[in-house]
């Protein structure tokens, strides 16, 4: 198996920097559109054979060394209860947002096999049919984001539904955010168990805090997340007496701010974002650890003798941590073209290769 | 007059930290409601009694250090000879985006005492009303984010016409930028010259690029607006014998992984956003830096004990820069109740007396 991933991800050797993209599975790639001329956007996320062929899709056509399962971050929130529409145009709406007490009373902490069966079946349908070819990323959004969708009901611009219940109910904000963290636990747990092998947790909307309210309202049940999977991994290695570990991603976008609180989550690699210098970051979180990012997913519009640039610019500087994925900054545009995402990785691989 | 703002932008010493808030007239005061009931919102911009009655608010209600001229950041925008509209719902809407060559070439670098004779009208009116109360600060957008308005045609969400332009047409890019910096030289020096006390320069979406990138394609042109700023204001204090200066301030929102070239700007004052740690902040641009901000305008719905809180946190750590202007780390929300404003206000006055 190419397991360079999962090398770089423990901070062994590696022959080169690995690569993959954040929604490399997605609407740039004809093949997807395809796929999806057919069928609505939830309708591919709850069908196993839909979502493993989308999943392999970019794996074959741009040569990434990992795979990440398709899905939408939201699909555990609807399993706890929560009636979601998905519109191309808007994203995905909640009719009813979560904002008080009985509402979080209402919220159940989904069992992933009978509640997301479909989830664990693409798992199993992408481990055989990756047949090793390369490491299976299963994934989940964190704590915080998945709470900001619940309470504002979908995306936001200033977070003030959110905001006003940390602060000002901030029983009902915990309440809410426990019962969350109970979800993510057993998701990426059994996520885990049917396969995938490695996780990474997408804190796409912590950038909004400042970084004391990060510390107080987001950083602590990222950490559970992640103490619960590390003592769970523990536990099966003594069981089956082999070593197993699934690395951890944390990606907080928008981190510039909060690096230093983003640490202290005890994640094994660290995701960043394209508003901070790759070598500043690594700077401010110190050498000993891996870091995963941090290509502008716009850049994959220059030509690509730049594009080709700004890989070897990040990768350099990557070079001075423990360890280092590359990717993107946040996830791929709709509209990029695809013959440069593969010059990029490319790039990646040539440039990458380590003496 | 009381000229805390004015000393604190200068590093001198004062009383007491001096405050004022972005966006300070606007929504959230009933008085300002009161006004919009009978006029849109661009007639209020452009009528000068009209806008100086609502920038003069927030100095009467609050209790603010410095007022802030009332205007909308793409008014030099449409006097280059863009057609704008503004929604209460959308914000400012351009029905033709300025997305080539000849759309740049169309461009005029306005005459501002000609095509914006009512900006002129309100700073003298407001110096005349104000009494010499607090200061007036003129203000303007700075040339990167108002470009980013004109090329994507009002507010955006990955800004990939900008960052399209930006890296494959450079050329027009640079001939848009310098036609924008140009307006905005003459903008605040007009308003110097009509009576503003101080300017700021909001760099709104200066955040959304990668270091390198703020680097090469919004520093520099901020930096010219500066150096012209103050090469002006050096001249006229050589002919007229007394010292002339007017502070630039100058605000990029997330700006956590930019401090290092925002410094570069020149500009007196940094205006820092909520999204990073004051202390963290001061501790990366130097103890010589005056620094603006920044408190998160959503802990504005907190309880007033809890604002105090927050307000006595970030004093404490202002203490350690040159100087220090408390603000909001970005406009304040329309949502936000009075009250809690002017606590907060009373807060810094109460909490940041010198010894």
């Amino acid at each position: 198996m190419n397991d360079t991933f999962l090398r770089a991800c423990r901070g062994e050797k590696v022959e080169y920097t690995p690569v993959w993209l954040m929604r490399q599975a997605g609407r740039y790639l004809p093949q997807y559109q395809a796929v999806r001329a057919n069928v609505d956007f939830i309708t591919l996320c709850k069908t196993p054979e839909l979502a493993a062929k989308v999943t392999l899709q970019p794996v074959n056509i741009l040569g990434v060394d990992a795979a990440i399962l398709f899905s939408d971050i939201l699909i555990p929130v609807e399993a706890m209860g929560v009636y979601l529409t998905f519109s191309d145009k808007k994203g995905p709406v909640l009719s009813e947002p979560v904002r008080n007490r009985s509402a979080v009373d209402r919220l159940i902490i989904p069992d992933v096999g009978e509640d997301m069966p479909f989830i664990l079946e693409t798992i199993k349908t992408l481990r055989r049919e990756l047949e090793n070819k390369v490491p299976l990323i299963g994934f989940s959004g964190a704590p915080f984001t998945l709470a900001t969708y619940m309470i504002e009901g979908g995306s936001s611009k200033n977070f003030i539904h959110t905001k006003r219940m940390m602060f000002q109910h901030s029983g009902v904000f915990s309440c809410l955010m426990e019962k969350l963290t109970a979800t993510v636990i057993s998701y990426l747990s059994a996520q885990i168990n049917a396969g995938v092998q490695a996780v990474q947790i997408f804190d796409t909307w912590a950038g909004i805090l400042t970084p004391r309210d990060y510390e107080e309202f987001a950083l602590p049940y990222v950490k559970l997340v992640v103490d619960a999977l590390k003592s769970e991994q523990r536990a099966k290695s003594k069981e089956q007496r082999v070593e197993s570990s699934v690395p951890i991603i944390y990606f907080a976008n928008d981190c510039a701010g909060i690096l230093k609180e983003v640490k202290k989550t005890g994640a094994d690699v660290i995701g960043i974002d394209w508003r901070i210098d790759m070598a500043d970051a690594i700077k401010r979180l110190g050498k000993k650890v891996v870091v995963q990012g941090n290509l502008d997913p716009c850049a994959l519009f220059l030509p690509k003798e730049k594009i080709e640039e700004k890989v070897k610019d990040i990768l350099w500087k990557g070079e001075s941590a423990k360890g280092h994925i590359f990717n993107l900054g946040h996830g791929i545009l709709p509209e990029t073209p695809v013959e440069n995402v593969i010059a990029m990785v490319e790039a990646v691989h040539k440039y990458g290769k380590k003496e």
